[in-house]
């Protein structure tokens, strides 16, 4: 099989899988005696690194379930804790539905409003528009640090720091980012203002090879979102719950692990997309690359194929083994068009002749390869040329 | 060491990282292709699992981060679809924090009020006073099926009885109990009435042998709560995030050997405390075993030791190598007399003499003799006798 949607999920490392298996042990993190005190300094540890990693301060570290969870703590938490005066939720066209959702659901149950923010054509947040989109009636603002889709890097000091002369908390969506790019948090967040600017950033440990079920909202010291959980008290109150001790030192473990290959792994894949690109370039002019071409994911690669169905040409790969997407996968049961191609500016029905090709660790010129070829050929036989 | 802190979290099972390990494969279970649908299979299988050990229908097994999140989703989100003119929650005294706090969030930012149930004597919540709490004006009751701290079973099918002739929403928090009481949420549940009986069920996956971050939230088909958690849609709406396949497997499991060894193992269990009590009752007369004596979990030793602060008692086992508890671990880092005691009718000040003994699969009756002579011996030094 060759795997290639690895921004859906990409698996489990090996020294990740090591670590949560060693870091296993009796003992509840919130328990007084020798055994909770030694589970509380492994976790401590973990969140130590995770910090150091993010850029960001231990007490910073909220550990939770995943990506989701993240979003909607950042978002529902900063709502519910806004200032006097500010109902409107700043949100940039082609969020992840995570942040869409949670938004649609603070618009119909608590009276929020949405201002939204138009992409660019290569789906990056123009700052400009961002800057002027903030106001004294924003409760808070969203942006991806990269697009899950189409794979776009946004500058996210720039939109940090218009959050922050704006006084416009800002939540940060890091979950396709982290892992490709090295995460600033504080550095991104600049002087510290209370509660305005950088305020919060998510990231979720499967994808980047931790497990599914750990993640991280980043939270300044500066701010205090409403928790979604409440219980134990746990983590400054912000997210009651047992806290996942093996699953803190996976998630730190799998952060270190791509600090370090960074540089070498992204140099490999962006060498790996620009070869499959030149060659499909060659046999398959039609294809239109999306995404910024000069800030991108190395990994992602984003292709509107004119007149093929993305779902059917998935199919067709999917019979010889090569697994890809056509979007999101939260969403890619569902055969909508993506609104992420849409808020590119193309119709409805292009936006479903699109395919992600997402590659990882495992991925090889061999495997990109073979795809250009099934590629070229069953773009051939759905469109009849 | 002698690890008697099982209700607060209980290692992972062999068997159970086993399942965990050979579960992880790649593929988002939304994803379309091929790799998507094996781990979708794979987490099919496991919920059809879950359910089976429930009693329950796969499509009822919401899967969620663990107890405290699935507590929460059942309040908040029975609370938010809750019927017109229904402001109250029936609360019983004694009932977790997740629970307490959770509600208590209710009421400050949801005007929700409170109506509290009085514990008997033994830690049970009455049948009767439970019934009179009941009325037009109930948006939703929660109930402990088993009590984390004194270990007492409450009759959760009279609990669910009760809520369905009043047409209230129920939520049962068997996070204590699972594993060691056989659930069976359709039987419990009774003939179905849309919305009202036991429509929910909170378990967790580390109070049983499975990893930290697992655990689920049996929801009625006939019900509908609002998720706390948007994104993709995943799980009928009701808990949007990437499922967490091999932790379904891990739970999946472990719920079957619970189920498998349960009846020889609180045997086991009901043997070695009984003897522990006979001798303790014998050498510390003073001491008085909380709880129902006729319907607890066989694991659980809940003691009142007049005179001597049950944190000292704990820190001076804890030298000793035995690792025991004041009460609920989520609230054990706060040196506050426990609410679970003070509901029994005890002062502050006696509360605050408590000792939870929680024993697991790993207790041995060396363990338990040790336990003895330890106790007695520290119980002298604190009381001078």
């Amino acid at each position: 099989m060759i795997y290639l949607d690895h921004a859906a999920t990409t698996p489990l490392r090996g020294e990740v899988r090591d670590a949560w298996l060693e870091a296993q042990g009796v003992g509840n993190a919130s328990s007084v005696h020798g055994a909770g005190q030694r589970a509380r300094r492994v976790l401590e540890e973990a969140r130590e690194r995770i910090a150091t990693s993010l850029g960001c301060q231990p007490i910073e570290v909220v550990l939770t379930s995943g990506g989701t969870e993240s979003v909607n703590l950042a978002l529902k938490g900063l709502w519910s804790s806004r200032g006097p005066q500010r109902d409107t939720i700043v949100l940039p066209d082609g969020e992840h539905h995570a942040s869409l959702d949670a938004a649609s659901w603070l618009v119909a149950r608590e009276g929020a409003r949405v201002r939204s923010v138009a992409l660019d054509r290569v789906g990056r947040i123009p700052e400009d528009a961002f800057r002027e989109a903030l106001d004294s009636s924003t409760a808070l603002a969203t942006a991806l640090v990269a697009a899950n889709e189409t794979g776009t890097i946004n500058d996210a000091p720039a939109l940090s720091r218009a959050a922050a002369e704006a006084g416009v908390p800002l939540h940060l969506d890091a979950v396709a980012a982290a892992g490709h790019l090295a995460i600033e948090f504080s550095a991104w967040r600049g002087p510290a203002v209370a509660g305005a600017g950088l305020v919060a950033l998510s990231i979720s440990g499967h994808k980047l090879g931790a497990p599914v079920g750990t993640g991280a909202l980043i939270v300044s010291r500066h701010a205090a979102p409403d928790p979604l959980l409440h219980g134990g008290g746990q983590q400054r109150g912000l997210r009651a719950g047992t806290q996942d001790v093996a699953g803190a030192v996976a998630l730190a473990t799998a952060l270190e692990l791509a600090d370090a290959e960074r540089q070498t792994e992204n140099a490999r894949l962006e060498e790996l997309r620009s070869r499959f690109l030149a060659t499909l370039g060659a046999r398959l002019p039609e294809a239109v690359v999306l995404g910024d071409p000069d800030s991108h994911l190395p990994g992602t690669i984003h292709l509107h194929l004119p007149g093929a169905e993305g779902e059917s040409l998935l199919f067709l790969l999917d019979q010889r083994g090569i697994s890809v997407s056509t979007g999101s996968a939260c969403q890619a049961g569902v055969a909508e068009p993506s609104h992420v191609v849409m808020a590119l500016g193309y119709s409805a029905e292009a936006a479903r002749q699109v395919l992600r090709i997402s590659m990882g660790r495992t991925t090889s010129e061999a495997d990109m390869h073979r795809l250009g070829e099934a590629l070229v050929d069953d773009y051939s036989r759905l469109t009849h040329r």
